[in-house]
């Protein structure tokens, strides 16, 4: 059995994660979304041999424009299918991760796409499950009613399973060969048509794309809430996660890879990857400065924390009283970062500058040294399966991080020098799912 | 002004038009979908300086797996949007056409991917809005109940009227330039919310791409109803049509033209490209001859005819009564067909080598002079602006046609020998459309 490696994914927005990014100099001159940038960067990913490129996906956008909006860089990046589908024609090994929300469509679509994008790419598709449900953007749907946090999962738990039925609606084999002669284009019983009434969706009859090459794309989830950490138990194969000491990281991965034998899943079928803010430079001095450039940067004005607007208070006083209850609403990233806040009575300029600009991940400043030990810590003390790499400042960040602390990591052994497989399930260790038509098939034989 | 032009789209399937084309001992020998084949065809088109890669979407699959339904070759092709991203990455002038039905989803999705797809491809997105609604599709969506023909295309409208309101949403120059100084990411005043609440859909906010490069997409339509001439005439600026002689072809084109001086539209701002089925050889004989070799290999099990059950009848017998209305309900290029065989007697063996083989559209089967010479009646004398190409057999049909037609329509002057555009509204002639705020704002100021 090989020895166990890093899993490295990487998480670009278009000027950096930094808020003040797109203040740099070094900064694009335009915040229209770029392919040639994008293709790039996802070039530098797998030349650097990284198991996946993520795409996020904050669908939707608010009515909002009140003089302040503008103030901070928004995405308005290209839709995550689209951006892939074209990412996936210009590489040949890396893993492509699209969020997708499971609020906003019908199952039917978002497999169809999924299969697509698996089969442009030769298996390399993942999908982020997210089921966030933003007022603004269930106003661009036009959806009125809320939708409480339980329900959001137990709609994304149908959708997922729905999903699925729609991926295994066909049996792997079932266009491979087509009989000319006989013509016999494919056996109609390699199909398995769905009658399917569930609590939110409903489908019949079958997918209209063969079966995707890793049967399932990698399914991917964030969630750190109770509810979340079931959901990830029990489908997730990837999970993105934010800690910033070891020992939370350490409760979190024990945790949910804890949670995983009552479902019958190897601990080894979920892969944790925390995400990683990384300033790398020759030298930790050097790291610190570039940090520094960042940090002076940053408008303090819109001042929020979770979403409670904190405008109001000063800059310099502490976190007032928020209307905020402890518990099942899907803040378990805010709920630690207002925990420790509140411990190191921080002020509302440094909660800003310790939080919102690494949005809660842990910082890796430093040399190469710095950075490559704080992994192996975490990797080894099993405190992570890899990490999720958010680099503050692009394209600098990742240019650095793939030039400087790859290499490192390959050297202690750590991380892979060559793709040993084309797809993204290979990349991870990943299992392929079976077919249970196909299973049931062979066990009645 | 420069001379007139021919339009040129290409519309593959995966082994061809012709429903024997799989059989063909060219043919693939696998039926999955594969990138690399139709990254070929792109290529292949946009060295032609073809106008645009059209790509048809019959979404959805009945879950009939009936011994006979593996009978004739499925599509099973890649889903459209994936399709023509990964295109639009390894090309740089051909448009790019997606298919798109209006029944199955909100605007707020397709106005996104289409943006983006636009932004990706540096403005040669083009929109095929499809409002067909088969049985089988709404079943795998979930949907019951049934949607009248009127009432498809009233969503239709409201669908494409509020795609256009969502891209309108922004200023085109909203993100060219932020200030990095001043730390003004965008000027707030650039963006336009929608409040709308139409009879189909409701939606509020903003979109969350930038204006599409093209303002709005290419829209193509295809119907061929009273209804659907109508929906073209006040908005289409591409249709697909069907013809089989040239009076029949002119009369569509005078009747659609005709109409848009009503709506305020110059008839050059709305390209007619008729499909055109060719076979193409060294001589006459040798493309009959290949065209018999398809012809040799078609199946006529499964005999049906615009939906209906055919299989009971005998082969050489005349066509029987169909239970068939004549009027609005979308099957008009149905009809014609319906009469054409009534009036040239022909039996079912002659109406499926005559209609199923071509699906209705013009057949051009002769040398490089009989297929330039068709082309160029049908456009001089007001047939057709250009062609919508379906290719019986591929790659084959597709490789003749750009090696032997496209050469002689550039040799008459009939095509461009280089693309003087760079987006798709550029090649076709078609205005770019003003965004209605920034136009109000000019008028005000």
């Amino acid at each position: 059995m090989p020895a166990r490696q890093l899993v490295l994914n990487v998480f670009l927005q278009r000027h950096g994660h930094h808020p003040a990014a797109w203040r740099h100099p070094s900064a694009s001159a335009s915040g229209r979304p770029d392919l040639a940038w994008w293709l790039h960067a996802a070039r530098l990913a797998e030349a650097a041999k990284f198991d996946s490129f993520f795409i996020a996906d904050f669908i939707g956008r608010s009515g909002d424009v009140t003089p302040d909006t503008g103030r901070a860089a928004i995405g308005l990046p290209f839709e995550p299918y689209t951006l892939l589908s074209a990412i996936a024609a210009v590489t040949s090994h890396i893993g492509l991760i699209a969020t997708v929300n499971t609020n906003y469509e019908h199952p039917y679509h978002v497999a169809r796409k999924f299969s697509s994008l698996d089969h442009l790419s030769g298996g390399r598709a993942g999908w982020n499950v997210v089921s966030s449900f933003g007022d603004h953007t269930a106003r661009n749907f036009g959806i009125d009613a809320a939708r409480s946090h339980a329900d959001r999962y137990a709609r994304a738990d149908e959708f997922v399973a729905l999903s699925k039925m729609l991926w295994d609606s066909w049996d792997d084999e079932a266009f491979d060969r087509p009989d000319h002669a006989a013509g016999q284009f494919y056996r109609p019983e390699a199909g398995h048509p769905l009658d399917f009434q569930g609590q939110y969706f409903a489908s019949q009859g079958l997918l209209d794309l063969p079966r995707p090459v890793q049967g399932h794309p990698v399914l991917v989830q964030a969630g750190n809430s109770e509810t979340g950490r079931e959901f990830a138990a029990r489908q997730a194969e990837m999970v993105y996660c934010s800690a910033t000491s070891l020992p939370v990281a350490q409760a979190y991965y024990g945790d949910v890879k804890g949670r995983m034998a009552k479902y019958g899943r190897a601990q080894d079928q979920l892969k944790v990857t925390p995400g990683l803010s990384v300033v790398v430079a020759e030298s930790d001095q050097q790291a610190q400065d570039r940090f520094g450039e960042l940090q002076a940067l940053v408008d303090f004005g819109n001042l929020e924390f979770g979403g409670f607007d904190l405008s109001g208070y000063p800059l310099d006083g502490p976190l007032p009283d928020l209307p905020y209850q402890a518990g099942d609403n899907g803040k378990g990233r805010f709920q630690q970062q207002l925990e420790l806040a509140r411990r190191e009575n921080l002020s509302l300029r440094q909660l800003v500058l310790r939080f919102r600009v690494a949005r809660g991940h842990l910082q890796a400043i430093g040399s190469v040294r710095t950075v490559a030990d704080l992994m192996e810590q975490w990797f080894v003390e099993r405190g992570a399966d890899g990490f999720n790499v958010v680099p503050p400042l692009l394209p600098q960040g990742f240019e650095d991080f793939t030039r400087l602390v790859v290499p490192e990591l390959q050297r202690r052994g750590l991380f892979r020098t060559e793709y040993a497989a084309s797809t993204l399930r290979g990349h991870l260790g990943l299992a392929r799912p079976a077919n249970p038509h196909t299973a049931a098939q062979a066990r009645a034989a």
